[in-house]
C-alpha cells in the first residue's frame, strides 16, 4: 500500500523481541510502556522510523518524518517480553510483509538503549555531572549495546567522515575497510551512510576473503543525528548514546584507532575533539594511532584542515596524526602497525583492551554543549587560550554549526533567531571563515544539489 | 602442604575472572574491592570456604570455618577485571595446584551475588518492604545467574529432600533424577549432598545416555545454609539468594514442578510454604505438579507428614500433592505430565515458561521471618486460623527449628536464651510434637551418627 | 617482488592443511606425493594457479598460465597432513606475505578433487562408462565438496550466464542475488565472474541483513574452464567436477531451481542441456523452477534464444522456462514459489531434498564429448530428430563452439585444423547462424574490446 | 509387553538415521540393503542386540541372543536415507517407547562399520594380507568413527581389564578416571563393563567438574565380544572392528597411554600382545606409558603376571611397564607426566598425535588367529625363542583360551573336539598353568558365582 506521500508502506506489522529482550521483569515491562507515552514515546518513534528508513538516501531530518506521518509503533505488554506493533512504515524494511531480521534486531537495540536512557534503574544511577559517573554510564551503555567481544585484541577501527561524500572517495573508504578487514579489523563509525558506510562494507569483503564469520560493524548515534544519518544496514551492533558528547566519549574509549576521511563540519567537529583530548598532558605517552586520509582528489581538504589546526593549535599538535593521500594498504599496514603499540601499552599498564580506562577526558569535552544562541556567543575563541581549552571551545563551535545544519533544535534556533554571532580572535575567525569557505567550495557542507545556506556569522 | 588440624591446604593461588566478570566497569571494581572489607567480606570469605569444601561431609557450620581458620580470600583489581588470591584454601578444590574449573565458576558465581546484594547499584534500585519489588529482585537475581535457557518449555523440576537421607533413600533420589534426566527435564535443588544431590547425578547419567550436552543442574542457597549445605560439585548454576523466602520464591517460581523426597525439619518448611501459597484462593486453577516419593522404607515418613497436613490444614489442601511410594518411573511420567498443563495453561494465560509471574505469594511468605525467641513465641499456632495463615505460621515455626539446629544465627540464639518456646492449639502443638519426634525416631534431625538435642519445646 | 612480466609475485610461501586435509592416512599422504608428479601435477598447477589468480580480470586461460612461468607448487608430505610449499604465486593471494584464508581453503579444495579423481580409490571405484555410476560418482564428489547443509529444505538456487556481460546486466545479477538472499535462498553457480559472481555478491547483502552467517555460495568448476574462469572470490564452496557434462549433472541434481541470465554460447548450451531434460517423457511431472532473466536493455537476447528453441524443438518445450524481464523481486518470489513445489514433490515422492536422484539423465547428456573436428562434425543437427535427441546434439554443438573459444583443447584444434564445420538441416542451420550473429552483435562471444573471431561454419 | 523369556520388550519401533547416515547415495542405500540378508544381516542383527540389551549384566553371548528369539531388525530403504525397524527388542533401550537417543546412535556406528567392512567399496579396496594396508584399513575404520578431535594434544588413555572385576577393583578404576577426567585425559576402553566402564564413569564426573562438555568415551569391540562384553551406555564413540588383532591395533595407534587393570586371560592376552610390539628392536625409544595399578587387594593379580613375564620373557621386558598399587592420583600424574613425552617425541620425530604410525606392529600380531584345535597345539611356547615370537605365540594362546570361555567359535570348538591341547617347555607351561590357576584362585575366569571349566589341557 502507498501512504500519501505516494511512498509504499506496510499497514500493519507486529515483532516479538529477540535475545534480551525476552526474558524480562514485571516491572521491566511496566517501565517500557511508559516509553508508549510522551516525549520518550516521540523519541522512540522518530529512532524507529530512522532504522525502518535505513536504505533511502535523503539526510534532512525532518524531511523523512513528515514523509511518514501516520507511521506509529506501539508497545504490547506480553509477560514472555515486548512486542512491538508497528502501523504504516516504510516499506523497504520488509520482505514480503516480513521485516528483515537486521532492522528487526535494531528496533530493539533502539528500544534497550532508550528504555536504559530514560528510566530511573538506568540512567538514574549515574550521576551526570561528574566526569566519572559519566565514563561509567558511556560503559554501561556500550555493554548492554554487546559491542565487545570477549578475549580480542585490539582490533576495532573507528572511521570518521562525511556522509555524503562523493563516488570517489566513498571508494576509497570501501579500500580501506577493505584492507582493514583482510587484516582482521572490526569497524565502528556514527552509521550512516558516505564514510560511515563504505568502511563496513569494504571489510565484509575483506572478512569474507579471511572467513571472518563474526564481522564487528558498530554503529554509534545519537537520538539528534539518527533521523538524518540513518543507520546502514550493515551495522550489527547498534548503539544509541544519549549525546553527541557521550557518543564521542563512546568513540575513543571503544576503538583502539582512528581514520578520518574527508568531511564537513562535523567532521571538522570530530578531528578538534581528538586533538582536545590527545593533546592534554595526562594522555602524555598513551599510543593512539590517528590517521588523516583520502583519494587524492581530496588532498586539499586535510590540507585545508592541517592548515588551520597548526594555525589555531600549534605544529606540535600536527604531531598526533598523519596525513596519508591515496595509500589504502598503507594506511591498513600503518594502523595495524598502531593498534600492536596500543596492545604492548595497555598489558604494560593493565589498562583493558576493551575499553580505554585510563584515557583522561576533560569535563569540558563531556559535559553536552546546548548550540542556543547564548551559548554561541559565548565561546571564546581566542588564540592565547591554552591548547585543550581553545580546541574545547572550536569543537563546540564546529558542534553548533552542525545543529544549524541538520539537527532538529539547532535548525529550529536558527528558523527562530537567526544564524548564530560567533566572537573570537580575528585573524582565528578569518581562519575559521576561510576553512568553512572552503567546505562550502568543495559542497561539504550539504547533499550535492542543493544549496547551501550558512548558520553562522563571524562577528568581526 | 597440611594446616593445623592437619588438613591439606593450598597456601596461595590467583584466579582470573571468566564470562561477565572479564568486562568490568571501573566502578564496578571499586564496589568490589568494598567486597574486601568489613561485613561484607566476611560473608564473602565463608561463603568461598563453603564452596571450596564442597566434596566434604560434615554438615555443621561452624565447623567447617574452624577448621580452616587461616583461609582468606582477598580481591586483586586489574583494569581487565578482578582477580581473586586465596590462600590457605582446601587442597580438595584443586588438581595439581589448579583450582577445578567448576569451582571457580562457583566462586564467581558467589561474588556476583554477593556484589549484586550488597551495593546501592544492586539491591538499592529495590524497595524490599514492597512485595512487588521482592518479586522483582528474586527474578534479577536470577537472572544475573543466567539460569534460564531461551526458547525452552517446561522442563525444570525442583527437587526438596534432607540432605542426610540414608543410603537407600539417596539411591532412590538417584533413580528419580535418572528417569527425569532420560525425559530432557533438567533440576534444581537447595545445592548441598543427599537429595539435593541426588537427583543431580541420576539427571546426569539420563542426560547423558541421551545425548543432551547441557543439562542444568541449578542450586539455589544462601548465606545462612552454604556452609552446612555446600554447592555440591555437580551444580553448574550456582545462585546466592539473599534469605531463605527469597531462595523459596525462587524456587516456586522458577520451577516448573516439584518433587519432595524424605527430608527432616527443613524439608517440613518447604512443603508447609507451597501448601501455603498453592491453597490460596488467588492461584486456584493454577497448575502445579507436587509430587512426594521415597523408597518404600521411607512411605512412614510421608504418612506422617500427610497425618499432620490433613490435621492442621484440612484434607482439602492434601488434593494439591500426590505421594507416590517407590516407583520412580511413575513418578517422572507424572511429572512430565503435569508440565505439559503447564505448558498448556501458562501459553494460554500468557504466562512465561521462565518465571512464574502469575503465582501469588503472599507477603507474610515474602518477608524474612528472623527465628528470635520473640518471634518465635509470637507464632499463634492455632486451628481456628484461616489455612493461608496458619501455613505461613507453621512455615515460621519450622523454620526456626531449622535455624536452631545448623545455622549460625539460631545456634547462637539457643546458646544463649535455650531452646524456644513455642504456643499454640494444644491438640495442634501435639501432633507437631508428635511430628517432630516421629523425625527423631527417623534418625532426620542431624547426620546420623550424633545424638539429636532438640532445639525448641512446646508450651503446654 | 616482480617476476618478468612485471607482475608481483610471493617467491616463497608454504602452507598447512586444514580440516578434513588434517587427518590423512600413510596411505593418503603416498597417493598425494603423486600429484606432485606427470600430468596430475600439471593440472593440479594450473588449478591452483587459477585459484590464486582470481581476483584478475583476463579469462585467457593460456594468457594467465604464460604469466607466471615459474610459478610451481609442491607437495611436502608430514605425518600430520599435507603441507603445499608454493613458488612466485600471484601476490594478489597474500596479505602481508600470508595467503588469504578464503584462497588457502579453495587450494585445498583443488587437491581434494584431483587426488579423488585421479586414484584409484577414489574414481577407481566407479564404472564411468555405466550412467548410474556416473550419477553415484558426481554424487561422492560433492558431498566430499560438504556442499550441503544438513535438515535445509530446498533453498539452493543455481544461476548460469556469462563471465563477460556489461555493467547494467552485472548489476542486474546483483540485484536478484540480493532478493533471493532476503529470502534465505543460497546461490550456486558456475564461479567465475559475470553472471557467476553478481547474484552471490546480491546475496551476501541480502544475507548479511537477514543476519544469515552461513550463506553457501558454491562454485562448480571443471579443470578445462577453471583457468580462464577462476573462482571468484566470494565462493566458499569450492569444487572441481572432472568434466562439463559431470559439471552440468551436478547443476541439475543438486539446485532447486534454475535462473539463467545473458551469456554467450556457453549460456546456449546450459540451456539446451536442462531443456534436453525436463522435456523426457520420464521427468514429466517433476517441479523444476526454470527462469531466464535480464535488464529490459537485454531482452532481446532472451528473446533471440526463445525464438530458436521454439523453431528448433517445438513450443511445447517453451513451457518449460519462463521469461522475466528486468523485475528482480518478481524472479525471487516466483523462485521461490517454484521450491515449496520442489519440496511438496519430494516429500510426497519420497526423493531426497539434497539431490534430485529421481531426475532422470539419459546417457547422451552425460558422456563427455569430446570437441574434435570429426565429433563436430557428426552431429546430425536435423529437425526429424526427437527433441531429446536433437536438444542433446545441439547441446553439444554449443559445447564444441565454447571450446573453440576458451578451452584449451578446442583451442589448439581450431589452430590446427582451421574453424569446425557442421551438418544439418538447412533451415535450422540458418536460425543457428542467425542466433549466433546475434550474440556477436550483442558482442557476447568474448571479452568486451577484442574482436571475435567465429570458431565454426555451417557447412551450408 | 513381555516375551516368552518373560523380558520386557518393544513390539515395534522405527528409526531414521542421523549425521552421516542422512546423505547417502543410491548406491549406498542399495549396499546397505544386502546387509538386510544371509550371514552379514545374522552378523548386524546379533550387534545390534548387544547395542540394545547394553544394560544387561550378564556376559553370556549365547544365552542374550537366545533370550530374545524374536527380536529382529529390518532396513528400510529411503530416498533421504536408511531407516530401521525393530521387532521384539528389549525395552531397557527405551524410555516411553522411544529409543535412547545414545543407543541409536551406536547402533548406527554398528551399521556404518558392518556395511564397509562388508563391502566392495569399502574393505574391497584394501588388501589384508599386507601389513600396511591392514594398518591403513584399521585407521580408516577409526576415522569413520569420528574417534579423534581437531587439534588436541596427546590425551587418549586406554584401560584395559577385566569385565566382571570386584566392587573393591570396580571402585578403584571409578577412581582412576576420575583422577585422569580431572586432568582432561579422555578414555578408550574395549565398551563392556567392569574396568572397561569404571574408567569411563569416573572420567564423567572428572570432566564435568572441570566443565569440559565434549568429553570422548570410545568404545573398540569387535564381533567376536560384542555380545559378551556390550557397549556401556557412556560409551559415545562406538567402533566395531573387524577382528581381535585389527582391534588390539587399533588400541595401540590410537591410544597416547595404556593403563590396565585387573582381569583375566583377555586381560593376560593384551598386556603380552603390549609387550610383544613394544619389546620390539624397531620401537625402541618409543616413549609409550604404560601402567598396571589395582586396589591392594588386587596386588597378587599383578604380581603373578609380573613373575610370568620376567620368567617368560626375561627381566628387560619388565622395564616397559610399571606396576602402581593403590595410588589413583600417582597412576593419573605419572600417565599426564608420559603423555607429555609422547608429545615432545611424536613433535620432533613428526609422527602424528592422531595416530601412531611410527609404531611398528610385526604381521604376527596383526594377523587373525583361529583358536582351532590345530592352531592352538601348533604354538611352540618355548623358552628359546626371541621375546618378539614367544611373546606373539603367547598372546595367541591366551586368545585362544579367551575364545574357549566366551565366543561362539571358540566355545563350538570345545563343545565339540574338547579341551584344546597346548604344547611347549615343560617349565614355562608349568608357570602358564600356575598363573590360570591364579585366575581362578582370585576368580578371574568366569563372572563371580558361576564355576569354571577349564578350556584347555597343557601338554605335560
Amino acid at each position: 500500500m502507498n501512504n500519501e506521500n505516494n511512498l509504499k508502506i506496510i499497514e500493519k506489522c507486529t515483532i516479538a523481541a529477540r535475545g534480551g529482550m525476552t526474558l524480562l521483569s514485571q516491572e521491566e515491562v511496566n517501565k517500557m510502556m511508559e516509553v508508549g507515552k510522551g516525549g520518550v514515546h516521540e523519541l522512540f518513534r522518530k529512532c524507529c522510523l530512522a532504522v525502518l528508513n535505513c536504505d533511502a538516501k535523503e539526510d534532512d531530518a525532518m524531511a523523512v518524518l513528515e514523509r511518514y506521518p501516520d507511521f506509529d509503533v506501539t508497545l504490547i505488554p506480553r509477560e514472555r517480553g515486548i512486542h512491538l506493533r508497528f502501523v504504516n512504515a516504510p516499506a523497504q524494511a520488509f520482505v514480503d510483509g516480513k521485516m528483515i531480521s537486521g532492522i528487526r534486531d535494531s528496533i530493539f537495540s533502539v528500544l534497550r538503549d532508550i528504555v536504559f536512557q530514560s528510566t530511573e534503574k538506568g540512567v538514574g544511577n549515574y550521576d551526570l555531572d561528574e566526569s566519572f559517573d559519566i565514563t561509567n554510564f558511556v560503559f554501561e551503555i556500550l555493554r548492554r549495546g554487546e559491542v565487545h567481544q570477549f578475549g580480542t585484541e585490539p582490533n576495532l577501527v573507528v572511521c570518521w567522515g562525511g556522509h555524503s561524500i562523493n563516488r570517489v572517495e566513498y571508494q576509497y573508504t570501501k579500500d580501506i575497510g577493505y584492507q582493514l578487514g583482510l587484516r582482521g579489523a572490526h569497524i565502528c563509525t556514527g552509521c550512516g551512510t558516505g564514510a560511515m558506510k563504505g568502511p563496513m562494507k569494504g571489510a565484509t569483503v575483506g572478512h569474507s576473503k579471511q572467513r571472518i564469520k563474526d564481522g564487528r560493524y558498530i554503529g554509534l548515534t545519537e537520538p539528534g543525528i539518527i533521523a538524518a544519518e540513518a543507520p546502514n544496514p550493515i551495522v550489527n551492533h547498534l548503539v544509541i548514546m544519549p549525546d553527541i558528547e557521550k557518543r564521542l566519549e563512546a568513540f575513543v574509549r571503544l576503538g583502539h584507532g582512528i581514520i578520518v576521511f574527508p568531511g564537513g563540519v562535523g567532521t571538522a567537529e570530530e578531528i578538534l575533539y581528538l586533538i582536545g583530548i590527545l593533546s592534554n598532558q595526562k594522555n602524555q605517552g598513551v599510543p593512539f594511532p590517528f590517521i588523516m586520509t583520502g583519494p587524492k582528489e581530496s588532498a586539499d581538504y586535510f590540507h585545508k584542515i592541517d592548515e588551520f589546526i597548526r594555525f589555531a593549535l600549534g605544529d606540535e599538535v600536527a604531531e598526533l596524526y598523519e596525513i596519508i593521500i591515496d595509500d589504502p594498504e598503507d594506511v591498513a599496514i600503518k594502523m595495524m602497525a598502531g593498534m600492536d603499540q596500543v596492545k604492548l601499552y595497555r598489558t604494560k599498564n593493565k589498562v583493558s583492551y576493551y575499553f580505554n580506562w585510563g584515557l583522561h577526558i576533560d569535563s569540558s569535552f563531556q559535559f553536552p554543549f546546548i548550540p542556543s544562541h547564548e551559548n554561541m556567543a559565548a565561546l571564546d575563541l581566542y588564540l592565547d587560550r591554552p591548547v585543550e581549552e581553545l580546541s574545547a571551545s572550536l569543537r563546540r563551535a564546529f558542534s553548533g554549526i552542525v545543529a544549524g545544519n541538520v539537527k532538529e533544535y539547532g535548525v529550529q534556533q536558527i528558523k527562530e533567531k537567526g544564524v548564530y554571532q560567533i566572537n573570537g580572535d580575528k585573524e582565528l575567525m578569518e581562519k575559521l571563515d576561510d576553512l568553512l569557505q572552503s567546505f562550502i567550495a568543495q559542497k561539504r557542507m550539504k547533499l550535492p544539489g542543493s544549496t547551501y545556506t550558512p548558520v553562522f556569522e563571524v562577528v568581526k
